[in-house]
């Protein structure tokens, strides 16, 4: 089941609203506050300034590089399709599991793909001249790698480094974006999704250097003024920023201790992310559980090298949580 | 100079904010309120429905057609590039002048372009097996064609139909939606930029047989959801429509008549839109003199079979359309 879009189907199968729904299948930060954003005339009527100069400031600030040095797409999804039908190299190895979108666009793409499973053969060398794609932290298993050996290795191959990053604010972990001048091959994904709460917000970036953004063409006017009011607030509200840092902290612990707690899951794996990966014998009985209790899950049988064995829990807030420990317990 | 984004460019050159700056040459309905839209923290947490139903529905019954029988786009750009991408057809006849999307698509998808010159050949026939581009009410000049003539040779000839009915809505004209089952080789695009008083909204459809629909692939969640929740509302906004409609008619009027009294121009084109078309020898000098004064009009040496003698002037409100009398009175 697809992250995000299943609760509507399932508030149609449970004949419920949508909103009954607790979705812990979707990694979306969940601490944020309801905004109101006013939108004048003078804003709807006027065609926005097509180079989104405002918002790529606020993001150069923010991410510690050049405005030069990012492009911006109407949602990550766009930005990684667009970035790999524009590579030449045919060959292309993502280190799975990964997100299933990448798969897509190399498919869509006509490349040669090869998957390099992370947990057996992680230093498995990719041929001279390939693509590799890694997420970082990954997912569904929110582990955050210390690239340094891997990097080497890629740069030995003269690979195209597609990295994802788009995890990476949850917690202070290390970014590879200071690599962008002096490894030019490299392109960071970032999506503002995931930690700017913000799912129905279709801005996603590409930071690589100059010389290839250059390249990466968007079409005009790409993006909703809505969406680029929201973001540009968003990014400069440190106190926004500072507080999700902290609930996350809190209430993924929160939610670990939980799942431990249940005694129902043979292997709960450490997570960099905001959301914890799961295995046991029993996951099809639990997911149905919860299921039926209008608790929705993440599935990880679509994953490579994972199976229906592997559940994948979202950080959520304690009164998610609540009911979560509730409806577990009864399993037990 | 592109319409639209033209405004920023000129506030720089100008050394103005560009709130200053009176746009004539962005065609987007003038006539509209401000609005606030209060965004829930659960509406931009969640993944939107994928379909989009909601919107959908709303679409469907405005235009009269069936909710399989469209696709959406992150704005109607988006459409065109992807629709020409699509077809197999490699010959294609655009009827010019019309915007410049149409040709820069038709290229980036390796097409053999013909142009058909509107004013002299507009009954030349195009090849069999062909595609045919139409804007209608067209642009710049903002004529309504009556189509019937033409749209029996289309189909003698077998081509794939294109008709752009973005301006349809200003005045009651005849939409050719209703041919979507009975030929199964047209495609309308939509636009809901112009009438809807969104330029910043990144939203277009795709009307065409649900067959064409069904092949007819977008992203998932291609579209940002405060734009769903704007256009949602403003779709159904029946008196915004009608007080739409009232107010172009008589601003058309207002401005006709100011450009008439100008003595400036030695033809003025009647137009079924929401701007006119004018000719001068004296059209540079005019621009200039906007210009200094902080009106932006359009000017359509870029246009197929125009030059820069041509300017047009999108239909503004009372107060624009004074300080337009006052600055071309300057210079008779």
């Amino acid at each position: 089941m697809k992250h995000g879009a299943g609760i509507y189907k399932m508030a149609k199968k449970l004949d419920c609203e949508s909103s009954e729904i607790i979705d812990f299948s979707s990694n979306i930060n969940s601490y944020n506050a309801n905004i109101t954003l006013t939108v004048t005339k003078e804003m709807l009527a006027r065609y926005a300034d097509s180079s989104y100069s405002d918002l790529k400031r606020v993001i150069a600030k923010k991410y510690e590089i050049k405005k030069k040095q990012m492009v911006l797409y109407n949602g990550a999804t766009s930005a990684i399709f667009e970035l790999i039908k524009s590579l030449k190299e045919k060959e292309i190895y993502l280190y799975a599991p990964l997100y299933g979108e990448y798969e897509k666009a190399a498919k869509l793409s006509d490349k040669n793909i090869h998957k390099i499973n992370r947990f057996k053969n992680l230093h498995k060398i990719p041929k001279y001249d390939s693509t590799v794609v890694f997420v970082n932290p990954s997912t569904p298993d929110g582990k955050h790698y210390d690239l340094a050996s891997l990097f080497k290795l890629w740069k030995q191959q003269n690979c195209t480094i597609i990295l994802d990053e788009s995890f990476l604010e949850f917690q202070n972990l290390k970014s590879l974006r200071n690599q962008i001048n002096s490894y030019k091959k490299l392109y960071i994904i970032q999506s503002f999704t995931k930690f700017y709460a913000c799912a129905g917000v279709r801005v996603g970036a590409i930071f690589s250097h100059k010389r290839n953004i250059k390249k990466l063409k968007t079409p005009l006017w790409n993006l909703s003024s809505f969406d680029v009011a929201y973001l540009t607030k968003k990014l400069q509200d440190t106190k926004f920023s500072n507080k999700s840092k902290t609930t996350h902290k809190k209430m993924k612990k929160e939610l670990l201790e939980l799942l431990k707690k249940s005694k129902l899951f043979s292997k709960i794996y450490k997570s960099d992310s905001n959301f914890i990966l799961t295995k046991s014998q029993h996951a099809k009985k639990i997911f149905k559980h919860l299921y039926k209790n209008k608790i929705l899950v993440r599935t990880c049988g679509s994953f490579d090298f994972l199976s229906d064995n592997y559940l994948r829990f979202a950080v959520k807030d304690t009164n998610s949580h609540k009911t979560l420990t509730k409806v577990l317990n009864e399993l037990t």
